[in-house]
């Protein structure tokens, strides 16, 4: 059995999105900047795809910014707030310990420029409180940056209530959507979003491709410097093909949104009673208040990287935590984040569920999980220490 | 007869690159940080991809950085050449007066954080001259960045030479080489290139993507920041099948390299003969010194976007000058950088063929020019204040 269980890394395109990107890479492949004919068809089609994509999200089209993808729109978020900030001489930012690193490493480089990061615990339950995040601002603070969803232990945070606070206090509200877009309902206007990123390829579209949302009032900064394209906001031909396929995979995840959401619940939630009989083992993050298809796992004695390959031996995809630090012998920050010690976040498994899992497949996984977490155990010096109660166990 | 003669701006992409992306988007499309089997796949496709397209241009691998494009590159390029240059106190820019605007505005944000900046002069011929070149230099120049071929008169630089004086004073030298690469033989080495930036969709591959060069030792700041990709210099998801595009079309585009220049000069050439019978026009730009497939000309009387469009009715795409400012209507900054007057400017046209532009198509080109630029001259005021001699004739 094949089993793609890493979503949350990357997702396939879908059909749909695929066929939307083809005409535009050998028909309509005319530069949208251009007057003739094949420029501004591909012109119209880009701003057709503006507008479908700012439809779901309840945005105009004109708040929607083509990126290179998240990361990108995680960094021009931060530094547009942050050149609003330096104007005004306010230098103070709130953020939590467990954002991802395009977002956590942009705050690092704007402390080496002299603004001050507040981040904000996430609690054993991997969720930001409100009324400590209302405590951490201040008269100079410039941004509120918390992501929608959490993309290892996919935990989902009071975006609509911290955004509410934030529009009390005249504070601007960035929120990474990477995780989140295309997987559940999203409205900037009822959410009181300022700012919100999101990447095609977490939804079925293609890699290399995201967007921007910037409330009309809310001035971005170039990062990328040059031609007039994006209103003068992004330079760089637009990636026509690109966007074509990202609306088109947006648009597909909205229609199938609430029925997906359901079925990948009552997926994810098997899992989760699976995975919980093994001894030793706990959820990490909040087990309601988590997207759909995530599921993270901590098994006490084992290491994390081991279990990945023999379950990629079994042909089933999973992973550690973010890919981006995959390869990094250091523990997950967002483990880390929700309180687990070095030696357990060592032993973690994030499972993301597609669209298309079944009741088979996360059989399959559980009972995979379960063996090779037994196998491992039968030869880790850890497990061994643990049994005999030379050391105590913490799970 | 339908003639797309606007490859400066971009290009069809060639059936190659389609089908070296297509296994990259439903099949192959792991994270290529994932340690699962799908991800290394993709992680050694990427790495192939990385090898292929450094040989092309002379480089080791591990001095090619992805990115979403040209600008995205020329931007980090100046980012990073800045942020050596501020730490050894050397605040001075040497570049060109018609750089494309990725390098010029990346350049204004540098002046505006204490920069200064040396715009040298190009000439009528547009080629700026070394030797003022090496006269810019000074003890607190951090960088020298010179095109490799002008995207709106295509002249090409004298690189090596400019290299091989930068080298010499110890200066870093970028290059804008997005006209050139995939075009004209590049080699990193021989031409003293420190960093140089390309786009994918000049040469026959996808939008969206590009790829900086940067010499070992030349240190890249992130312009992204977030997860470990590219080395740490660049993060983000890399886009998989862009990028296995991407090196199809350079290494198509390698391999033909030699032949498809030498027929698209004869082709550019004959059109340049047939262009500079209309009376009153003038070719802009040296007349050898260009790229193989750009011609550039002015005509006296007449307004360009006119001329474009019905270019257009008669399914030839050209363009005025650059796409990436089409819309705006200032003249050319280019044009007016090797001396043409504003009046003349706004008459301009860029022809830029393909590799698959042939005799046929290239005289048709002559002919509706002709015929246009006869029509439209026959009802243009200015055109009548020529003929009257109340206004003196420039070309």
């Amino acid at each position: 059995m094949q089993i793609y269980a890493d979503n949350a890394a990357t997702t396939r395109m879908s059909r749909t999105a695929i066929d939307a990107m083809l005409p535009y890479m050998e028909e309509i492949y005319g530069n949208p900047s251009s007057l003739y004919s094949i420029g501004q068809r591909a012109k119209e089609a880009l701003e057709q795809a503006r507008s479908d994509i700012a439809a779901v999200i309840g945005a105009d089209p004109r708040e929607i910014t083509f990126t290179s993808g998240g990361s990108e729109a995680d960094n021009q978020a931060l530094l547009s707030a942050a050149t609003l900030g330096k104007k005004q001489g306010k230098l103070h930012i709130v953020s939590s310990a467990f954002e991802h690193h395009a977002v956590l490493h942009a705050l690092k480089r704007l402390e080496s420029e002299g603004f001050e990061v507040t981040l904000l615990p996430v609690h054993e339950n991997g969720i930001v409180d409100v009324r400590e995040m209302e405590a951490a601002l201040r008269e100079d603070t410039c941004l509120v940056t918390i992501m929608t969803a959490n993309n290892e232990i996919g935990t989902l945070q009071p975006v609509r209530e911290i955004g509410a606070v934030c529009r009390a206090h005249g504070v601007p509200f960035h929120t990474d959507a990477v995780q989140a877009v295309g997987h559940l309902p999203i409205d900037v206007k009822a959410d009181n979003i300022d700012l919100l990123s999101a990447s095609a390829h977490k939804f079925h579209g293609p890699k290399g491709v995201g967007f921007l949302f910037a409330r009309r009032g809310v001035r971005l900064t170039n990062l990328i410097e040059g031609g007039a394209q994006e209103r003068g906001k992004r330079a760089g031909t637009e990636n026509v093909s690109g966007i074509m396929a990202m609306a088109a995979a947006l648009k597909e995840a909205a229609a199938g949104m609430a029925e997906n959401a359901a079925r990948m619940t009552a997926l994810r939630d098997r899992l989760i009673a699976g995975l919980s009989e093994i001894p030793h083992s706990a959820l990490n993050g909040d087990a309601v208040r988590r997207l759909p298809g995530n599921v993270n796992f901590c098994f006490e004695g084992i290491e994390g990287e081991s279990l990945l390959l023999l379950l990629d031996d079994k042909g089933i995809s999973a992973s550690s935590g973010s890919a981006c630090t995959s390869g990094s012998l250091d523990p997950s920050h967002v483990l880390l984040a929700i309180g687990r010690v070095h030696d357990v976040a060592h032993g973690s498994l994030r499972l993301s569920l597609g669209e298309d899992a079944t009741e088979e497949e996360v059989d399959y996984i559980i009972r995979s999980v379960r063996e090779i977490v037994e196998y491992l155990r039968g030869f880790s010096p850890v497990w061994r220490d643990l049994q005999s109660g030379k050391t105590p166990f913490i799970l």
